[in-house]
Formats: C-alpha cells, structure tokens, sequence
C-alpha cells in the first residue's frame, strides 16, 4: 500500500518551488505559480531526477523536455507508465497535475521500499507545458510525443503577453532540451495511468471517492484578433470610430449566449489591447476563446455560430440585440481568427478502465459501487494524446466546491492517498496482463 | 509674420525624438510615441531650454517638470504665454501638443529676428504630461499650478500597465524636478493662448482655417475595477462562474448605450485582466472609463446611470438585454469605481477670445467670418486648468479627417502657419491691452 503521509510530504515539499498567492494561515495553504519551464520549473524537474535515480529509474528527457523515469521490470519492453505534469497555472493550486507526479513517484517509492520488481518495466513521466498557460498550447509536449503536433511548431512556440521567449529558447535556457527525439517511436510506453483532481464538483457532491474516466470532452482554443483604428475619445463621435475593444466586449458576451444555447462552454481568460491609454480608442485587440463539449459536432457549432456574428459585429451590425441602441459608424473593424489547439473528444481504453475498476474494488470491496463513478472529463489531459498511441485512462479524485486554476484548489490528503493506491494498482495490473 | 517653414522644421526636427509607427513612405510620414518624462521626452525638454535661452528668455522649471521660457518685456510682470505640451500619446501623431509649443517658439524667433520688446514678458510653456497617457491623469501638471490637484497626489501617480514608476521617481530620472513651486502664486501668468489641432473632423468639412474655442466640455475618467473568481475554463459550468471579463465586457457594452441615449461619449481604452490564461477565467479586471459631454449634468446623468447598471450586471442581472440567454450563475462579482481626473465644463475668457478674433480679423479681413468659426473643444488641454487662474483661450486649427491620437494625424504646413500668426498676433495684442 502506498502511505498517505510519505506522498503529502513529496507533494508539499516540491511546492515550495513556486509559491503563489496564500489563501490561508497554514504553512501549505498557499497556491502555485509555476509556469513551465520558468526557474521554479527547473527545480521541481531537477528534484524529479534526483528522487526517481534514487529510486532505481534511469531517467531520459526528449526535446520538448518530457522526462520519463523509468524502472527495469524482470523482461525488457516498453514500460507501463503513471504520468502527469509538475507546471501550473498562474494562479493555481497545489494538486492539479502535481498530485499525478508525485503519486507516480509514490507508487516507485512503495516498489523500492518493499523490493517488488514488476514483469516489465514501469515508470512515472513529466510532461512539459501541461497547462498552456505559459505556451498557448495545452498538452503541447505529450502531443509532440504522439505526433500530432510537429515538434517545430512546439518549439516555435511563444509564451503569451509581451514576452519574446519562445518554448525552444527556455528548454535551452533551463537545461531541459533533450537529446532523445520527442516521439512515441523513441520512447514507447505500453500503458499510460494518469491520476488527477476532479477539477468539477461532482465527485463531492455525490460523496465519491473514486472517478473512473472514460474520456475527455472536445475543445478548440482560438486567438481572435479584432483591427480597427486609434482615435481620440473626446473628439472622435460614435458615427466615426472603429472600436476594436466595443467589437471585441460584444464578442465575447455573444460567444457566452452561443455556448449556453447549445450546453457548451465558451470562455475567453486573455486579453489584450493596444494601444492602452484612457483617451485613446483601441484600434486592436486580441483574445482568447475556448470553446468546449462532449460532442464535437456542438464545438464546431458553436465554431460557426461566432464566427458569423464576430464577423457581423465586427462590422457594426446589431447581431442578437447587441447593436441595440448604438449610433451607427461609417467606419468598420475587421475581425481574425487563428486555431491555437483543438483537442477533439477522446475516448479511453477499455482495458485501462477494466483496470482501474479492478483496483478501486480491491480498494473498495461491495462499497465499490457508490464509492466510485464512471465520468467524462471537462479538461484536457496529456491522457488526451497518450491515448491515441497506447492504452491509456485516467483517475480522479475529489476537488472542494469543485474549484481549480485557484490557489484555493484542495483535495484531501485521505482522497490523494487513495486515487494513488488506484493508480499502483492500476498500473500493476496491466503491468502482469 | 511667422515663417511657415522655420515653423515646420523646428516641428518636425523635434519629432526625431519619439518617433513612433509609419504611415507613409516621406521622411516626416511617421507618428509619435513620446510619453511624458520618458528618454525622449527629455531630448524634447532639452531642446525646448536650449532653444529658448539662444532666444533670449529665462527658463523656469517648476516640481512638476513645466517649463516656463519667458522673454523680458519694456516692464515687468506677469508674462502672457502660448502654452502647450510636448509629451504624445503612445500611439500618437506629431502635431497634438506639439504644434502649439513650436508655435509659440516661432513667435519668440519672429519677435527675436525682428527685435521687438513687448511692453510686459511674454513667454512659451511646456506644461507636463498632458496628455494622461502615461500617468492617468490628464493636464496634471497645469492642474497642480492652478492648485486643482495636490502636488503629493501628482507626484505618486503610477505609470499605467505593469510598471512601478511614478510622476515624481521619473522627474527626478531625467532631471526636471524643478526648484520652483510648481503655483500660479510662484509662477504667475498674465494670460494664456493655446494653439492646437481641432482633432475633429467640424473646421475641415466646413472648409475654415480657424476655430475659435470658446470652451471645452465636461469629462470624468474612471478605473473600474471587477472583482470575480479564476477557475478552469473547462470544467466549470456557467453556474459556477463569476466571471470578472464577461461582467466587464456587458459593462462595456453597456456605457455605450447609455452614453448614446444622451448624445453623450463612453469609452474605454485600457483593460487589464488577472491572471491571463486562455484556461482560466478571469478573476480580476481593472479597465478605464471615459465619459463626455458638453453639459456636466449628462456627464453625471451617465456616470448614474452606469453605476446602477455596472452593479447589476456584475451581480448577473439582466440589464437591458445584456443577461439575455446566459445560464444563472450561483456566483457574483463585485464592482468598484476610482475617479481618476474630473474636468467639468470649461468656459474661456471674452478678452483672450476677442484678442484671437481680432488677430483672425487682422489675417483674414472680409474673409474672416467664412475662414473662422466658434467652437466647443472636444479634449481637454492645459488651457482647461490656466482659465481657472488667468484669462486663457485657445486657437484650433483643421485636423485632417479629424483624425488625432493616431499616427496620421496631419495638418497642413500652411493651416499650421496661419495658426502660428494667430496666436503671435492674439498674445502682442494682450500684452498692448
Ligand atoms: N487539467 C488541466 O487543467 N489541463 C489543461 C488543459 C485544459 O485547459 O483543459
Ligand atoms: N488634447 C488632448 O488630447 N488632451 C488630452 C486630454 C483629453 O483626453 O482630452
């Protein structure tokens, strides 16, 4: 059995890289700021070596900076992996992606320390820029990996706002550009485990202990850019101006409306305007847009529906109400859409699901049942990836009042120990299929 | 009479410093981007001293970095000055502010080369950071002269956007923090004439070479600030948001409407967003309001009229049309306004009025009631806050397109001439009064 407290200390300990905002009086109630491949990156990553070494792992990190530990098994083969990322959010917490790392690292720790040696090898990876926070791609690493994503358009990568870095230049700058090629060819995996938080508010809400994941629903993540021209506040009149930030503001609650018609989410987390100054009328901005369902058909519905009323707002047209009340103007915006990710829905394998349930009923026993729950993610995962190279699932636990990308995000240490005994076993099992 | 030439070599030489985007393929076709006590700003100060000493006047700068080039008359007291500024917006153009300082110093070469004393001092003005652009409020420093803002308050104003610097941090950098109180009692004017582009399209269209600025209307500048929750984009349902830029964006939306409705201006130019991720929504946005209105009563009739309504949309009310849809959030965010800069309703002086008459008279003769026209300024400028102290006008002349805080902004060499004389010819007949 893994031990709660052992996996509690590695989690809070690699958490002092990158201390966010404190929400609490507790020496662990503070959030996290690790962005990837910043220097607090660095030193959960060089942490992440050392410990797995320790551990008996030979350690191999690829040019987009995923390291995979992995453990030598009785045979050789590819190697049965628990994996997750050690990057977070600006403002967010200790456990998403974290908790997967560190309950990998556990799952070595309880096979060292009880001398177990699995049939083939097993492992724990650390994918890089799980979060898309920093590089505007989620999943960018472990999506090379797979190969969908060309490793070069990684590599070009900017980091968002008015940074120039680029996620080349920092694997560079850290250390972390590795000599193995970033593929699932080069470094094959026969299984991939994933545990991690809810994120939602379900698990709680019903008093479940376990979520048994089936899958990952479909997003697409745009950068809109609105263009249309600098000019006076107080002398140019609403007949003559081309407000990029008034074309944009409509955008953006029409893009909510759009979502909630068809059940979907639409959500914008960045924008960014220029020039930024009181009384000069913005001639350009650029924003985010993340539209999300378990139906890809409603993703690409939501697609078109914004797409035809950005463009007609853009234009000064009164879409949905929206114009309502304006002064017309002779002048228009134009409006511009680039795809950053699309991450369609994703189903997960069988066997890795037969294998997880096996485990929390040895875990559960005749509670099984009302202790766990069969559930679809609203976040994407580099399970999203894995799965469409080798067997892949995942398992969540419990998320108070549902919140995540918050520094507040916590789950308790009981639920964390239990969703990593469910990931050993998980793995163990395949491990001997 | 002024020398045209002299005048737009002087003009364009000085927009070396701070030259901001092109827009055309002549040398001169580029704009400004000279804020307020920056690098360039200084070359600009250093010059303006320069040029004016070898003209023979005695240069004064003040606490608030104004400096005040005064050439001795036939008595003394208070000089009578053309006053202006020479800081741009950052995305700007290269007659805003500008035009009216090098005018003024065409006056002093004219008087210089042609060796006229007045009766009393006259003088040329650089007031600082005008334009609000870099520290958010605008006409500060004529503002801190006329004791309508505090020096202290002046002083600690914070650049916009993510720096740390303040007005008085950046003064002591480049060297302009004056010995002089910056005081209409330490620094006492006669009078002041200001020349400036109409950064309207009105004199254009109507084909006049003159406006006549009898007064300037009302506005109030606001940050508004939005306070929501950051949470995942992907797994957190409309029911659970408080999402600060959704909330803001149907602010924005909607002090467009209301402003409209009274035939009045809402704008905003800045908006900045916490924490700027594309998966997490806004906890936190902070953006500026700018409202207009000739009449100060609809100035406060909108700014009501947005509190009321700013309140319920943050709350998720439907205000309007503006919750139309959306699926009912269990969560709210909350709202506060800072006023930032209130300059209400400006009405200038008949003397300094009838001299720019007079002097348009002189210029135009039969022609003048065609070539002039009578007019309400849409901006705000330094004159705003000398009228409160000395009688004060201002002359206009045509922008093209009415274009201005952009780039393009263009007058003719030869509308910018006959401004130049104007104003000569406005503060020789004060200073005979
Ligand atoms: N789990 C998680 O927050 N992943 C980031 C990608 C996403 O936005 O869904
Ligand atoms: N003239 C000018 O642009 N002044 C700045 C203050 C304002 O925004 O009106």
């Amino acid at each position: 059995r893994v031990e709660e407290e052992r996996l509690m200390r590695d989690l809070h300990e690699t958490c002092e890289w990158g201390v966010g905002e404190r929400w609490g009086s507790a020496p662990t109630e503070t959030g996290m700021s690790r962005l990837s491949l910043s220097d607090t990156d660095k030193q959960a990553r060089d942490w992440f070596t050392t410990t797995t070494e320790a551990l008996g792992c030979k350690v191999t990190v690829d040019a987009m900076g995923n390291q995979f530990a992995i453990r030598p098994g009785m045979k050789d083969g590819a190697p049965t992996v628990a994996g997750s990322h050690l990057d977070t959010q600006p403002t967010g917490g200790r456990y998403d992606g974290i908790l997967g790392v560190t309950a990998g690292i556990e799952m070595l720790r309880t096979l060292h320390s009880q001398d177990i040696t699995t049939t083939y090898p097993v492992g724990v990876v650390n994918w890089t820029n799980e979060e898309g926070a920093r590089f505007p791609i989620s999943m960018v690493s472990s999506g090379v990996w797979s190969h969908n994503i060309p490793l070069s358009h990684a590599h070009a990568l900017k980091e968002v706002g008015s940074g120039t870095a680029t996620m080349k230049s920092e694997l560079e700058r850290i250390g972390y550009l590795g000599e193995t090629s970033c593929s699932h060819e080069a470094m094959s995996l026969a299984a991939h485990f994933e545990l991690h938080i809810e994120q939602g508010p379900i698990l709680e809400a019903e008093k479940r202990k376990i979520g048994i994941v089936q899958g990952v629903q479909a997003y697409k993540w745009f950068t809109i850019s609105v263009a249309g021209a600098d000019c006076h506040t107080g002398t140019t009149s609403f007949q003559h101006r081309a407000d990029a930030l008034l074309a944009a503001s409509k955008m953006i609650v029409y893009s909510h409306r759009a979502a909630a018609r068809r059940n979907a989410l639409a959500s914008t987390g960045i924008l960014i305007l220029k020039p930024g100054s009181t009384n000069t009328v913005p001639g350009s901005v650029a924003f985010s847009l993340d539209i999300r369902s378990p139906d890809d058909a409603i993703v690409e519905a939501v697609e078109a529906d914004c797409r035809t009323a950005f463009a007609a707002l853009a234009a000064g047209k009164d879409i949905d109400g929206l114009g309502k009340d304006f002064v017309a103007s002779s002048k228009s915006c134009s409006v511009s859409w680039q795809l950053d990710t699309h991450s369609p829905a994703t189903k997960f394998s069988p066997i890795c699901i037969e294998c997880v349930s096996h485990a929390a009923e040895g875990l559960f026993g005749k509670d099984a049942e009302k202790l766990t729950k069969e559930m679809t993610s609203g976040a994407g995962h580099d399970s999203v990836y894995t799965s469409k190279r080798v067997p892949t699932t995942m398992i969540f636990v419990p998320s108070r009042d549902g919140v995540s990308h918050n520094p507040v995000e916590y789950t308790e240490p009981e639920d964390c120990a239990l969703g990593a005994q469910v990931l050993m076993q998980a793995v163990l099992r395949f491990d001997g299929l």
